[in-house]
């Protein structure tokens, strides 16, 4: 988009926004005080041409002249607490969260928009480290933020900020990766270990009288989802195993195909901290939140090539194969544990760890 | 998208949601309950074969093969009180404000994408008439709600729902519609009366001693656009004054081009209730936010034509002609008032209505 005058430079916002300040009603009102939040905060950091236009749209480029491929939109609402945790923040998890949902279907994430929902009295400060925080994780991931929106609730209905964000993608032709495809035989990959996310942000909220080192897993897979569809277009199904966790997440892949899933304990991937704190709590690290893990379903042949890609990528270290696609009990996931015994996992129920996503 | 076994169904969610009862944090969880919830609220109304693929991405169809357009990007977040309010509700705000930010590119919208932030103990038949209403819009529209989320935070954390749209359309080339080919000598249209909308939302709140007839104009503004773009491809800028009212919304345009803007005061069509009840509380009803309304800036020569076109629809009957752009005072808007005068009207400045978009 060519434009000799980005709109809100210059002359309409003369005043400095103070940095100390916090945000009040007048920063939802679209007039000059939104102007000055837009200005001085989001278009300061988010640096895209789309934004700087100044319109309520925007029109983004997509590699669609040659006909060979297809859009992919993915939308997501963020609302954890706390809002900054070991490894990660809200703005991270927001990009991180769309992103990730974009690229399991095999498309190249393009473009996030994002809107914010923020608390009277929320502090400016926090606002634009949670932009600068959304800003180079989408440059991390290979995507531009083209579009916003702020509103602004009174003190007391709302909690500090909540963020919206919507993906789009590009699906080159030649992949088919969907929840529906997985097949009897195939095998059943993790890139990494289970629970980081959940137990790090439940641990970070203080009230459990635990403190750990453990690092949230917030991350965008874009890279590394890229490389092994590349490399294994033959991949049947991906999805990131967050709210409800690997046993909900494969619940749902086993519906969808009408197949069985069985998983066993011993190999799955659990860090000690994660495994001892859900120990101690009477969690199943199986069912906690994880925001920066895949999970890859593919036929049995390319399984050791998968883990391979997977090891030498920084967010796939610890990658496991951790079970089998089955044509016995369809729409179930089962665990084999450590002892030999079989039960069934249900998909999550009743009121898990509210706030992680 | 071919899907066999769409997602959700049958045995996943054997139990049915207590109509009668609210939002508790399970709800937000991604297990059972939020399937349920998808189930029997959002794939119950929202009719989309991409919601019920079951995946966490849509696959949008675009009309991209012949190359000949561009596609275009919105996004907002909504947060009105009171959520229903005389002539709509907060989904058909949500679904219309985001339409019609396509619409103003000169695109045609096709597709929504929506995520929910509930509030613990929002009563899920609210949730269902908000639901129910946006298909509606959505029908209204000629769009159709792809994919969608769904948080929930604790009691006191939010305010019973708060919606983020984003939409998607494409707009065929020849069309070149933005805010900043303002242009000395085009003449400038509205399509309706002013106010309407934030008066009526506030009156709707009973905490000002007042009961009017007033309804909103909150509608999609999309087919009225389409008829005018189709006939007049030459308008220049399309803008909806929703937050910030017709005054903010012509200020930015003015920067935007870095032209003058020119208001004559008798022209401006105001319904008899909104300008009462602006002078008894001292508002402007130029910087009341409306909701189914719509800028036009464009040659004089078509003003008539479009004008026409206007009062032959619905959504444009009470259309007029109430300014024009110009090439003295560049990036200020000037109102010339009933008794000969002129002062320049700046942007919404300080503490406007709250909680009215």
């Amino acid at each position: 988009m060519d434009k000799s005058t980005p709109a809100f430079e210059g002359p309409v916002c003369p005043i400095p926004l103070q940095h100390k300040s916090t945000i009040v009603i007048g920063h939802g009102s679209g007039g000059l005080l939104t102007h000055q939040l837009i200005d001085q905060v989001f278009k300061k950091h988010f640096r895209s041409d789309y934004l700087n236009a100044g319109n309520d749209f925007a029109l983004p480029f997509l590699p669609v002249g040659n006909k060979n491929g297809k859009v992919v939109v993915s939308t997501d609402a963020h609302i954890v607490s706390p809002i900054f945790f070991p490894g990660g923040d809200i703005g991270r998890l927001a990009v991180s969260g769309t992103v990730n949902d974009v690229c399991m279907s095999g498309a190249k994430p393009l473009y996030i928009t994002s809107s914010f929902i923020l608390e009277e009295g929320f502090p400016i400060d926090n606002l634009e480290k949670i932009v600068i925080s959304m800003q180079k994780t989408a440059e991390e991931a290979g995507v531009e933020i083209i579009a916003g929106d702020t509103k602004v609730v009174e003190k007391g209905k709302g909690d500090g900020i909540f963020i919206s964000t919507t993906g789009i993608g590009w699906l080159a032709d030649g992949l088919e990766i969907r929840g529906d495809l997985a097949e009897p035989g195939d095998a059943v990959i993790i890139s990494g270990t289970l629970g980081d996310h959940g137990i790090s942000v439940l641990s970070a909220r203080g009230d459990l009288g635990l403190e750990t080192e453990l690092v949230s897993d917030v991350a965008p897979l874009s890279s590394l989802i890229l490389e092994l569809t590349s490399q294994i277009p033959q991949i049947h199904v991906l999805r990131d195993p967050t709210r409800g966790g690997l046993a909900t997440t494969l619940n749902e892949i086993a519906e969808q195909s009408g197949v069985g899933i069985e998983l066993y304990e011993n190999k799955i991937p659990v860090i000690d901290t994660v495994r001892n704190v859900c120990n101690l709590l009477g969690f199943d690290p199986l069912y906690i939140a994880n925001e920066g893990k895949v999970i890859i379903i593919l036929p049995e042949k390319f399984k050791d090539q998968c883990l391979m890609l997977l090891k030498n990528h920084t967010y796939g270290k610890n990658a496991a194969w951790i079970g089998n696609v089955t044509s016995s009990h369809p729409g179930n996931l089962v665990l084999k544990t450590e002892y030999g015994t079989t039960r069934i996992l249900e998909m999550l129920s009743g009121e898990p760890l509210p706030r992680i996503c």
